[in-house]
Order: structure tokens, then sequence, then C-alpha cells
């Protein structure tokens, strides 16, 4: 061992660990036995704000059962504060994908804390005959209650910041409902011309999808507050004291400020990723519905010419390197690809989900990776949609009428006052000839002029879309 | 045309019906259009009586605004009634996989509906000039909001099949939680000896996810009672009179027995399938879970002799055509294949919902196909599972309660008296001599002996896996 | 036992079987045992064929051996002739989706043989002691070599059935290239108007896409072709004498008409399910690109007015239900539902060969199941896009050639000439104008009136879409 | 603009750029418009790589075909070859998700070799008008013909350290397969007991199914040597020259050194992802094998006491930080882990897939992404797996002998001798009473005590996995 670093052991024997890092034995073997992806833990801030916020609770209910030194809880509580206020990050190296079940996230949890905790002490880092990683931090824990009620506290911090991001959003279509809700359009189903609408009321239900998924997100959301800490390996609880998980509990929801509730099975909470595999799900919904939309804006947007040129996207960066002048809807592609790689997500952890045995799904960490990722990209996307592309959007309000006027789908609105067969015979022959079904119905005498004109009045074809009173 | 047939008329031109079809032309084209799979939409009786519910509660809502003429109402009524009664679900014929956004199941509906109520007023089948399909039996509905609303309607007949089958198959797991509740027995994480547990707490954990998964189906379900009768062809309600909206789903929700909301933006409505991907989340959590525990049961009845043999599972039938007296896991086989069908299911449904455009999603048929066989599946995996596999299955107690005294795991159990560290050491040593963990316990002099067989009495080990209090 | 039934006798006891069922009791104990989809393993009448050929086979290498009396090898082959020749199919009853590796399947093939076979040799049926299933029949073989073995001849049948549809619908688009050759249409890339080509190189593309879709559908089918018999339970070839394995495979071959082989490692052979996964990768690859397709011609058919309008899909039904003389792409969509059922399925095929244990794959049945619906579902889906879409497929052409001729896009043939810098500054003055490029560009003096006129020459702009000499 | 940045110009206006930033004002605006993952396309530096080689491999056309004068080819072939030695990958901060079908991925390159091809002439960065990024760099080029041609590239460089790595992992397999010959052991089927086999012919299985996916990934990368190198925008090679693409082609495949071919049809070589999509599903498949690999080295290592305990896993780490002396199967559990990413990163891929839209998939980034993330992961995986657990593994050899001479499978070789009936009698007393198969056969006298001993010799009962002669 030079002076650079610190001799430690573990059950397979001697390392020597760079003497400055604040991670330990433990964590130094899982950097080489997982090289998967590059991306250290750190990657994910809240996961190592919430093992922090684990950590403390522990530390506090030890103390308050007389299980843990003062002094110790202390310095350990007060080691965790500083990772929550973002010191000592980068201390967390170990991969996001890894085997153990999580094992070693909480290793370099435990290590970092521990280490931190000494030199609060007056101690030298690993010197663990003072306080040890898993003696005094992880005292009463296992990596089986810790780790899932960590990445559940990691989500809860995530989804906020996704949620406000939805929010943005809908209020961006939200206003460009307003601007837009007297401009008449035609509305289509299955790409084929149908009836009349707004376009203020097109972007209304965007507005509206996003309210109703924000929606199902908090309650997804709510189902991540049930915890396990307490249950110690499996569920039974060995180890844990009477009054331990109660306590840690309380201890975890002041310091998060959140409305943690312990599972009452926690045999089966141990086991259980049904709440991830939920949550994910409304992500895929989420994916889903912002995929559709940013579909429908590409559509509505294409031409300038050749396209159905209703509405125009701000032009955020040149389209081409090769055909001058092209712009392109490349904030609505990226939202796509997003919203492809959140569903492909919801393969994984479904997958990881399933392969849970008995009493622990080890495969936890992968679940977290592909969570954290389709979160944070979600967030990112609905941000950059909102700002980059639906802010800035317009409307040819004058084509988008004259296609109305043009339209064939007008006849539908004569339907009960000339009957479905007599209307089927108007749209064919103006689709043969040509001609508007208006001047056809009226050389056909079919409908008085005066009444004719009634019936096609704008706010008459379009409707409300809410509710017909 | 011969005296089998009658001619009917669409677009396309004239085309014979055999006469004693209920159903007429555009069935018929329907039929030629979609030969995908063979199977009809009748294959759905719950999409059958949905469908009639809402043709008759729109004939009453039609009636009472002076729409259609009482008589007419009266007829289809009665016809529609009929087919709730489970009479004529073999004239719906159309394939289970078809185009057109349901317009062919819907035009079938309206063609079996109409031809039955001229022959209950005298009429024969086909003379649409006293009672039409379109604009007597489809008066104010376009198939953009009877489809999704049948759709969702027999969803929630179906979804109460499942929630049925899933609570038998709580009980039968509960109760094999009772019957076990004293088996003492290894707990295993990443299928390495972990600590103590009983069997029953092991089956108490399959009872108590299939009780949240119960809990979660029941809140994905409430958001199918939301619909969107009246919307029409877009949602803007166009031809669908004043108060047409809530005359139909008032008595919509009176035939049915369900408490039907109508959506608060109609455009919205009309075009999202995202309570339908919820509800196929909610399916593929179900999947997950039923696979975890199945692969779980087919996991500790590994043997006879070279397996873990924890448990038997009642034999159901010989397992091998070649190896004499080999049983095998059958059931919960079969229901690992239902749940890899179930989350395929799900991908199915999530790009069919991204795949819709604008004011309609054309894709809603393949959605209903898979989510009636996820629901459907599901429902007879669950009770084969309960009936004749569960209900079962025994325990190989005494060989369970060897391996516990046997085990290295006890020494967790001795940590907090211990040490993590010395108890390291034991492990090891247990390991390499495949000594007990007590005797070397006591041979160290780490513990008197009252107290370690105060320590490892099976009530300490095992906990109560509930909340420690 | 009544007249109407036979008693027979398995591992679990005696059970009555309908006396003119050809099935026997393990048949029975199956449909009791997997009450799942309701659909009889007689739905794939490639997969009875595939048994009997196996079992036919199987009895000749067994004569051929010495193993087997000829008499009763002679049964046994004129049973599996006749239910090659279609007979008795509908005694296949055993469930699609059911647990056991298979083994019902195999056993109730084995039961159907022996009691025809019984017949045949003047014996009533289940008169077992004169010709077993087990112990004839089955001599020799496992279920884990039969099924494996039946299963691939059963996809190697179904999916010459798809690269025959496959084959029309390429030829369909290849004569729509040669019709549309001469059309000139503006090209897109991203939605955008892109540069010029002709329509007839746009169908080209659809015709090559599935040319080389079946050249891998092609090399897939052969890795099918590679077979586990002789493996008998786990590959070790138990009970299956020297010669069996390459005597069977031979005779299989000469039944089938196919050249099978035999796996170099039968304990490999036994257990992968490596060449399913690639066969649904090929049909999930196919699905894509078909659904890519179908996209395209719903969106250039999209209007009739307020669309793109480049092309007139033939109307094979009436649209809308509400909407009248309203034509919808129903064709296209239902193949797009199609693709999403494949896509869907590959899942499940996935998750189900990820699932296989140690010495063999439990799941196969499932994989059997998916990969049967995702071969024929195609193979209707492409026939009823060719025959009942592609074929009648008009096209716009004097709407085409003018959005060519107005179009901003034009600019890009300029940029060797003028330089990107200068043509982007004509594309932002023709977009902001209205104007055309050509006219701009004169005005402009950047190019002589005869210059540009050949530089706009309609087979400079499309080019050949051929690798450029 | 100060002395730090220089201003650039592009369709939206000016920029202010750093001065010593190589790219310009085309990528600034792309990493404000994808703020997405935060990791830049310089983490794949195959990509990069393959970028350079395509812009040198054009920039040698150019010059050949005298579009591009000999100096500045030279600038761009020298800075091409920098990059490709290593340099300037800091300079590709695109994010690796972003919209634009690869547009800012390309004009980052534009942008970098251009502005190093200034440096090597003597000019400073920015003086565009001695050499431009797009007018000389990217000449006779697109995007859409660059990007994919550069992915397709950087993707068989890829694939080859893929390649390479499961051949370590398959030696490591082949090589216990070995070392375990003649340790006999029980093989399983659907985790009962069937019949004996070695622990050898287990690992060898092993070692062929990575010998065959290896095959088939070699297949695979052969259809990714199809490029489309100028098609330039839609792939009717709209600006560039007779002789370009064959030029082009030519020195690309000596810069590479690769057989790279020109597709025969570039419109739909310029629209396909038909060969990603297969190479996924490859992919796929190989991970679904190295899961199910895993899944069994995870169970037949299970214990050590109460599990199957067959062979040991070597430990890496400690296994957890409550139970001492713990250690778990970390090494196959985090390849699960890179499965389940693989497999939803396919999902990814085919939904990205299928949304291309006419002349172009807009959607390559997430493709390329997702791709190299599932190739690199596999990579690490496989070199983890034979390194730190694979080539560690020691069998227990006693045991798994025992379990051989203890089972009831034995009666399956007794089969031939004494009937499928009487073998099944036996098994069913050995089951019930716990004794013996051959005592049990020798009590009853169904065989001579010598023949029995010759039928349960080891090398009988494990056959030997191949072809039975």
């Amino acid at each position: 061992m030079t002076a650079a670093t610190r001799s430690e052991h573990d059950l397979l024997g001697d390392r020597d660990v760079p003497a400055e890092a604040y991670w330990g034995v433990h964590t130094l073997r899982a950097t080489e036995n997982f090289p998967i992806t590059g991306m250290p833990i750190s990657a994910y801030p809240h996961l190592i704000d919430a093992l922090a916020a684990v950590k403390e609770a522990a530390a506090l209910a030890n103390e308050e059962l007389g299980l843990l030194d003062p002094k110790k809880a202390a310095a350990i509580v007060e080691a965790c504060r500083e990772i929550r206020d973002g010191k000592l990050h980068d201390q967390f190296v170990v991969d996001v994908v890894q085997g153990g079940a999580g094992t070693s996230t909480n290793m370099n949890a435990n290590e970092v804390v521990a280490n931190r905790a000494l030199e609060l002490l007056g101690h030298a880092k690993g010197e663990y005959g003072f306080l040890h990683p898993n003696e005094d931090v992880n005292l009463g824990q296992s990596t089986n209650d810790v780790y899932p009620t960590a990445v559940k506290i990691a989500t809860v911090f995530a989804v906020r910041g996704l949620l406000d991001a939805m929010s943005v959003l809908q209020d961006t279509f939200a206003a460009k409902a307003v601007e837009f809700r007297d401009v008449l359009k035609m509305g289509r189903t299955q790409l084929q011309d149908a009836v009349p609408m707004t376009l203020g009321q097109e972007f209304s239900a965007y507005a509206v999808m996003l309210d109703e998924d924000r929606s199902r997100l908090a309650e997804a959301v709510q189902l991540i507050h049930e915890i396990n800490l307490g249950a110690t390996a499996i569920g039974t609880g060995l180890n844990a004291p009477a009054g331990y998980a109660e306590s840690a509990r309380r201890h975890l929801a002041a310091i998060t400020g959140l409305p943690l509730v312990t599972a009452a099975n926690l045999v089966e909470a141990t086991q259980d990723c049904g709440a991830f595999v939920q949550m994910s799900g409304v992500l895929k919904r989420i994916a889903v519905k912002l995929s559709k939309s940013c579909n429908d804006l590409r559509l509505l947007s294409s031409g300038p010419r050749a396209g159905l040129g209703e509405i125009n996207l701000p032009p955020v960066q040149a389209g081409s390197s090769i055909m001058p002048g092209k712009v392109n809807p490349v904030i609505p592609e990226v939202v796509n690809q997003v919203a492809f790689e959140v569903i492909g997500n919801d393969v994984t952890i479904t997958m990881a989900a399933e392969a849970g045995q008995l009493q622990l799904n080890a495969f936890e960490p992968i679940i977290l990776h592909s969570l954290s990722e389709s979160i944070t990209h979600l967030q990112s996307a609905c941000l950059t949609l909102a700002e980059r592309c639906v802010s800035g959007i317009t409307a040819n309000t004058e084509a988008l009428r004259a296609s109305v006027e043009n339209s064939i789908g007008l006849v539908t609105a004569l339907n009960p006052h000339i009957g479905y067969t007599a209307a089927t015979d108007i749209a064919k022959e103006a689709l043969a000839t040509g001609r508007g079904v208006a001047e056809l119905v009226l050389e056909k005498g079919l409908l008085p002029a005066g009444t004719l004109a009634a019936l096609l009045r704008p706010e008459v074809l379009a409707g409300s879309g809410h509710i017909p009173a």
C-alpha cells in the first residue's frame, strides 16, 4: 500500500483503495464486475439524494431505539445531509446496470456515508473500527429494503419534474387552442375529409390529453409512496427491532416531505415490482399520446406546397444539407423518438419484473435505469416541444376556411334534412364533377337557399366539442 | 335475384344477400374485404350485447327527442333486447380484425337490428323504406361514437369476469397460506439461501399480489366508464341535437346498470385511446405477477429428487410420452404462456393507439381484439390455476424444516449479537467444512447456548412479514 | 361405462372416453386442463399434417431397425397417410395454448394414430394391447423431439403460402410501378416537399422491399430445416437405437419433400428456440415494412379535397355510417392492424423463448401459436392488399405534375449551378411571396432561360432511382 | 462578437460560435434544440470514424470527377484522416437522440471537417468562402445518403467487437464442457428430473448456441454492407453526377476495408430500415439465449444448501449488506439485465422503422442509438460473463453423481426392456416409498441384475448428445 491508497478487507480478501476515495472495497469490486454502460449511478442525482435520505432516516431510527451511539448517528446524519446538499455525488461510481439487486449501490452508499462520517468524527477514511459501513450505516437494513425504498423516492422526485413539464406543454397547447378558436377547418377521420371543426378544437384536444395523462401519472405516483423499509432481507424484518420500521418511515417522511406508507405485508412488498410496472405503463401511455400529437403536428404542417399546409411550425434550424430553404419538423421528430424509447423501456421493465424469483427481484437496477431514462427524457421532450415548437405555431387561416367551403364533407350536416341516401348521391356527384355540395343541393332543389346557409354556418358545423347540452 | 336472396344497394352498387340473413350489403362487403382471422365478432358476446345496448339507448333518446317514430323506436328496442338475450349473435359475422375503425361492426349491428325490427313491424327483411339501418337505427350516431362506447361497455363486462376469477385464485392462495402458516422454510434472494420464513408467508404474498392487482384493475376499469356517445363523427356532435348525448347516456346507463359518464371534451374523447392503453398496462401488470408466481410454483415443486422439492403440485395428467411416471407442472406452464400472450398484446395495443391520426383512431378493432383476448385468457388462466393446481398443493414439511436447521443463513440472525465481521467468518467456515452454524458459534464461544437457542426459535426467525410493531 | 364410452387408463387412474373418439385418456385430461382459447390444434392443419408425417417416418425407421412389427408399422403408416390426406383432423382437439411443452399435442397424435391403426388392423379403438399409443406409435420418440420437429415442418409449409402471397403483392406493386413510370410528382422527406420523382419510382420501392423481405424469409426458413428427431427426452438419444435418428430423418425428408438435416448437437437443438425467434424477427421485419407501405398509401390517398390526393384507392365498401359518400382506406388499415399483431406476437415469442430452462423449452406451444397466427394473417393481409387495393389504384396525374412545377424543392436541382447559399435565398423568397422558383431565378439573372429549362426537365429531376452510372 | 467567438450565418440568421469550436452554427442550433440525453454522438466513436470515412470518400470521388478543387479535396481528406485517427472527436457534440433524420449529425461532421480543412489550408475557422461545409464537404451528398451509410459502417465496426466477445465466451463454455465431460448428472425438462446426461453436455450446449448465434450475426452484418451513397435526397441521385456513386463507393470500400455494395434501387434503399430491424432481431436472439444460459447458471448454482447446488460460480463480491457470507450470482444477473435492455431496444427500433414515411425514415437517430447500445452492452456482457464467471465455475461432482443414482428418471432407460406401463408402476412406487428404481426392478424380477447394471452404465445413460450413429 502506497501513500495514495488504503487497504480494505472483505469476504474475498484485501484490496487497495485510493486514499482519497470515499467509497471502499465493495464499491471497487463492483466497478470491476460491471463494466457495462460506463454511466455511474451519480447520473441519477435523485437516486443519490434518496439513498442519503434513507440512510439518514435509518440512523435516526436506530438512535431513537438505542441501537446506535448518538455521536455515530449524528455523524451519519450530517454526512447524509451533505450528500443531499449535492456534495460527494461523484463518489457514487458503480455502473447503473449492475447485478446483485442493487447491493452494490447500497454498499457504495454505506461506504461513502461511513467514510464521510468518519472524517466528521475526526478519523481517517477506512478506520471502520470507529464507524462501520455495514454495522453502523446499514444497521437494521438490507439492500432489499433500502434499495427499493430509495428507488421509489427517487422516482417520486423525478416524476415531479415530468408533471411540471407536462403542465407547461398543456398550457402551451391550451393557449394555442384559444388563439385558434375561430379558425374553421376540415376535421378528418382515417385521413379522409370528414366534417368541419375549428383548429382551436384540435389543439384543445392535445391539451386535454395531457391533462388526463397528468392525472393518471399523479395516481400512479401515489402507489410509489408505499415502501418496505424495515423488511430487511426478505420481508420478515429479521434483525429489525420492534418499532424500527415505523420510526424509520416517520423520519424518512419528515426528511423527504413525502406521505410515505409502510406496506402492510412486507414479504410481498419486498418481492413485488408491480408499482414500477404500473408507473412504466402510465409513462408508455403518455409516450403514445405525445407521439400521436407529434405525428399530427408533422402531418398538419406538411408542405409547404405539396402537403396539408394547415399550420406552420417555427423553424429552429436549417433542415437539409442539400435542399436549400427546407425546414423540417425536427422538434416533433425528436419527441417521437423519445416516445419510441419509452415504449421500448416498458418492455425492458416488464421483462425484468417478470424475472423476479421467490423473495426478491434481482433486476431492479435495470428497472431503475429504464424508468429514470423514460421519465427524464419525457420531461426534456415536453419542454422542448412546448418551447421550441408549439408556442410558435401559426395557422394558415384562409386556406383552412377555403378547404371547408370546398369540401364534400359538408353534406353530412345536411343528412338529417335530405336523408343519408340523397346525401350519398350528392357526395358522389360532387366527387365525380369537382363541383361544390351547396351548389348541387340548390340546383336539385333539395333545400331552400336560406335553410342551406343556416345549416352551413361555422358555429353550427363545428359545434363546441363539449358535451352537447 | 333468386328466391334465396334479396338485393341490397349501397354506394358501390347492388349485391345479392342471402334472404334469411339479418345482415345486409355493408356486412357482406366487409366479410369479403377482411378475410383475416376467420373469427367473427360474435366470438366476443359482450361486444354484441354492448352494441345492442347502445342501439337501444340511441333509439330511446331519439324517440324522447321526437326524432324517431315511436313505433320504429319500439321495434328497434325490442330487437336490441332480443340480441341482449343472446339471440341473433350468429348474425354478427364480420371478422374481428377489420379496417375502417369499426364501421363494419357498427354497420353489421345496424343491419341486424333493422332487419329484426322490420320483422317485428311485419315487414320483410330488406324493406328499408319502412325502417332504415342508417337513417333510423344509426340515427344521431356515428361509428366513431358508437363503436368506442360499445367497446368500453364490453370491456367493463369482460373485466368483471376477470375480477371474479382473480378473487377465486386469491382466496385459494390465501387458504393455502393459512394451511402452511407453521411450515418453516428457507427464504431465498437471488436464488441463494437467505433467511428463514414460513411457507405460509410465501403463499400469502401471492394472495396479496392478486389483491393489489384487483384494486388496480378496478381503478383502470373506472376510466372505461367515460364514453363519447353523442360525439358523432369527430366529437363536434354534428347532427346530434341538443339533449341527445345526455339522453342517450342516461338510457344506456339504465340499460347496462353502469355509472357511465359522457366525456367533457368529445373531440378529445373521440380520438383518444388512452384508457385502453392503461387497461392493457394493468392487464400486463397482472400477467407479470401471475407469471412470476407460476415461475415460483414450478421452481418450488422441482424434483422430485434432484430439485428443490419443497411443495408438490397435484398431478393432472401424465407428463411425458417417454419418461414413465413423470409429472410436469403443466398448469403453471399454461399460465406462463397466457402471460406472455398478454404482454405481447400490450405491444400490439400500444402500437395501434400510437398510430391514431387526427380526429380518430382507425385501429380500435385490433385494440378490442387484443384486449378481449387478454382479459378472457387471463380469466381462464386464473381459474385453471386455482382449481387444478393451487388448491391441491401439499408441502414437504419435514424436508423444509431440515433445510432451515442445516442452513448457513441462520447466521444472519446472529448479526446484531456477534457482528457482521464475525458472522462472515462463521459463514465461510460453515460453507468450507459443511458444518452447522450453531455448532461453530458454540465451539468458538461466541454466544451462550441458551441465548443461541432463543435467537433461533422459529417465530423469531420468520417474524410476521407484517409491519413490525 | 355405457355403450357410448370406453374406459382408458393412465398414471392417474381410469377415465371414460367417448367410444367414437379416436383420441384417448391423455387427450381427455388435456382438454380439461387447458380451457384457455377454445381453439383446437386442428386450427393449424399444417401442424396436424406434420405430426402425421413424423409418426409415419418414425414407424418406418422403427420397422427398418427391427424394433416394430411390420404389420403394426404398416397400420401406423396407413393411419398417418389418411391424416395427411385431411382425414381425422377433427380429432385433434387439445387447445392451442397448453402447458407441458407440447406433450398433450404429441399424446393426441399418438392416440389418434393408434386408434385408427387399430381399426385398420381389425381391432376396436382402445384395444391398446394390440398396438399402443406410447409403446408403438411413440416408439423411440419423445415429445421433446417430435413436437419441435413437427412445429418446424408445419412452419415451413405455412411460410410457403406467405412467400406466394408476398410474391403476388410484389408483382402487383411492380405492375403499378410500370403503369405510373411517367407520372412526375414531388418526393418528400420528413413530410416536407423535397425533390421530384415519379410515382413509378415510389411504387417500385414497395415492390423492391417485398422482394428483399422474401429473400430474408427464404433464408430464415432454411434454418427451420434443422430438426432434432432422435434426440428423445433431452438430446442424449436415450432409448433411440443406433441408426434411428438418421433413418427417421431420411424417411421424414422423403415424406415431406423437405431437405431436412439432423442437428449436430442434439442436446443444444432440443432446448434451443433460436430459429423460431429468428423467424419471428423476419416476420416482424415484413410487418414493419408492410405497415410503412400502407401508411404511405393512406397518406397519398388522403382527401379527396383536403388531403394530399395523389392517388385513389379503389372503394371497397361505404366508409361511414354517418358521412354520406365517404370512402375510407379500409384495406391498408386492416393490414396495419395485422402488422401490429405480428409485432406483438414477436414479443410473446421472445418471452417464451427466453423462459426456457435447462434441457427444454416448455413454452413452445405459445411459440407455435403466435408464429402460426403471424404467418397466416400476414398471408391474408398481403393477398387482400394486392387484390382489393393496390391492383385498383389510380393516379391523379395532372395534380401531381402541377405540384412539381409549383414546388420550391426544384431549387435543389439548381444547387450545383447557383450554390447552396444563393439557392437558400431563392427558396426563402419563394416561400414568403408565393412565387415560383424558376421565375425568381430568371428575374435575378442567376441562370439563362435555356440552361434553367434544361435543368428542370423531368427525366433529369427524377433520375432513375437506380445506381447512377 | 468578442475575441472568443466568431459569427456564423444560416437560414435563420446570425449566431456567435465559440472561436475555438470546429463545429459551427448548424451544430450550435442542434445542441439547443435537442437537450434530451446529454450524451453527445462522440459517445459512439465508430460513428465518428464512419462519418469521416464517408466525407473522405466523397471528397476523393468529387476530385476524381473534377467537381472539387484538388487542394480543397486534399485538405478535406487530411482532416478526415485526423478524425479517423481519433482526433477532434470531442467536437461531435450533438445529442444522440435528435430530430431531423441525422441532419444535425451530418452538419456537425461537415462543419468540423470544413473548419479543420480550413486550418490545414492556412485559413481561420469560419472562413467558409475558402471551403464550405455544405458546398464543398457535403458536395454531391445529402444527409439521407451520408447518414445511413455512416450508421451502417459504424454498425459493422461495432459488430466485430461483439463477434469477438461472443467467441471468447464460446471458447470459455467449450473449455468447461471438456473439463466437465465425465461429470454425470440428471438432465431436467420442465424443471422435473428427466434422464441422465453429463455436465459437459450441458455446457457444450451453451457453446454451440453461441456458435450458431455468431453465424446468424455474421449473416445479418452482411446485409449492412449495402449502402445508398449517391442517392442524395430521396434516392433519385439528384445533383450526384454520373459515376459519382460508384467512385464514392470504391473509395469508401478502400478506406474502410469493407466489401461495400451500392443498393440496386436507391429510392428503396433510402427509405428502408429493414437491415437494421433484422440486425436488431438477431441481437435480440442473442440476448434471449444469453439470458436463458444465465438463468440456467443461476439455477444450477442455487444454494449453497437449500438449492440445486450443482455448480459453484466464483465469488466476485460480497453478496449482501446484511447476510454475512452470502455470495450472489451477480455476473449472470447483470447479463440478464443487458438482455432485457436489448429486447426493449428491439421494440424501440421496430417502432422507429415502422414510423418512416414516404421517401425517408426520419427516426434513424434512435435506431442508431438503440442498436449501438445493444451491441456494445452485449459485448461487455459476454466478456464479463466469460472472464468473471464461466471461467471459474466448478462442479460438485459427487453430489451430481449421487443424484443420478438416486433418481427415478433412470426408469426411462428401462422402458424398451420392461415397457412404458411397467416402468410407470415402478416410478410410482419409487416416488411413494422413497426407494430406488434399481432395487424395485430387481425385487420384482423384471430384469436380471447383470442386464440392469449394463443398462445403467453412465456412458449408455448420457449418450453423446451428438447425432446417434
